[in-house]
């Protein structure tokens, strides 16, 4: 894809995010329709659903031979990363959504035959945009995002996951205890808007495509390692521990992981 | 001491915070000159003590018969609670402010006799403050505080001492575990707004005068309960291990750690 192409489908989706959140900050304040889906912790409410709804619509209309993946369930049945394929996570954050009304996020992403082309994350009520790829930069609310130091682990502030620190998977504490201090946000989109801005040095969590869709197309295209917990390549379709991070702090963890 | 007399007090104070805020943003993006007190992510910056200096010269010219306690010591030694008290945290969460120019904050309370009259928390970026006190009530921005429900730990989120947690102490993985999930922001300012705001059911962490000062104040006056872990009242010159809850939350909190 030519970076003319590229910059008009950026200016497009800029257009379906600002509308998207000015649909969910609107009905912020109402009452929620909140249902589990594999447990207690995992929610998902009317606006996850309303709102992917109205990104699966925007993107049917621009681009009616691409397939969507969306958390929700209503785009495709992807099984293939051949061609375009759209990644719609409609609320990341989901306890934070309904629990603070805080602290959650909208992200998406368009792969092209598994490359990463686009990737967006939206700090709702920070209102915050993280946005580009690897063909036009990295942009913070539409300025060039600020080069990150390369800061190794114990430097730094380490996003993680809370569940997988409470059973001290990958040896968890110790990646907590060799760093400046742990920060666990509950939602994969702050927390890497936090790395991308150079708040964290790394995050690891458990996560599902929609999750790390776009992060990875940013983070990569910041100049970061995006891999599985073990430092092999992600799969676009699988679920998996996602450990993104700047380059010295991911080889401290793999370190600490391999011990 | 009558309540036309804390409104002017309340007045004054958030002029001095304004002030304070608009210093620090000033020089947010500056070199800070950062040094360790009792180990590597205790820290302290040039910011820390100036905002200190600032405000303890603002409290001595309006209330010169009061003694100050400040967190990086240029205030009084204040070994009783006898008459007016000022406590100041400066800058709160400084791990924070020096990684992330982010989630830190101005804390002030004022104490008569030991009793708890106006306590003020300034998230600075987010540009929050939560003040008041029992004779006024509490307010967000200036807006009379939305009364938080009196929500159980197993339904609501709870915030926690990163250190703490890796430590398991006081059971606190169970704490995590019986609550919807675990936050981890870093600074006690953050985190009792949040609490404030029913985004948090509660807050642990480990805390000395100036981190519970305010926040205890403007939690009472909420209707949460402030304790130490054990249930017992708080000793206001004395650090210890802070418990800052829903009065459900709190029995529940309780429960666990004595088991």
């Amino acid at each position: 894809m030519d970076v003319n192409e590229i910059k008009v489908i950026d200016k497009t989706v800029k257009g379906w995010l600002k509308e998207s959140r000015d649909n969910v900050l609107r009905k912020i304040d109402t009452r929620l329709t909140v249902n589990t889906k594999s447990g207690r912790t995992d929610l998902v409410t009317n606006i996850d659903k309303q709102n992917e709804k109205f990104l699966v619509s925007k993107i049917r209309e621009f681009d009616p031979a691409s397939r969507i993946l969306g958390e929700e369930g209503s785009g495709d049945d992807v099984t293939t990363t051949i061609g375009r394929v759209w990644i719609i996570d409609p609320i990341d954050g989901t306890m934070n959504f309904v629990k603070q009304r805080n602290h959650f996020a909208i992200m998406l992403a368009l792969y092209v035959d598994g490359e990463g082309v686009l990737g967006y994350i939206l700090d709702v009520t920070g209102n915050h945009l993280l946005s580009g790829g690897p063909q036009i930069g990295v942009f913070d609310n539409g300025q060039p995002l600020t080069k990150v130091a390369d800061t190794p682990l114990r430097e730094g502030l380490m996003g993680l996951s809370g569940p997988m620190v409470l059973h001290n998977d990958y040896n968890m504490v110790d990646i907590a205890n060799q760093s400046l201090g742990m920060r666990v946000y509950g939602s994969a989109g702050i927390d890497i808007i936090s790395v991308l801005r150079g708040e964290l040095v790394g995050y690891i969590s458990y996560l599902k495509p929609w999750d790390f869709g776009a992060g990875k197309i940013l983070c990569e295209t910041a100049g970061m390692m995006v891999t599985t917990i073990d430092g092999k390549p992600l799969g676009m379709l699988s679920s998996t521990t996602v450990l993104l991070a700047t380059r010295r702090a991911h080889r401290d963890i793999l370190t600490i992981v391999g011990q």
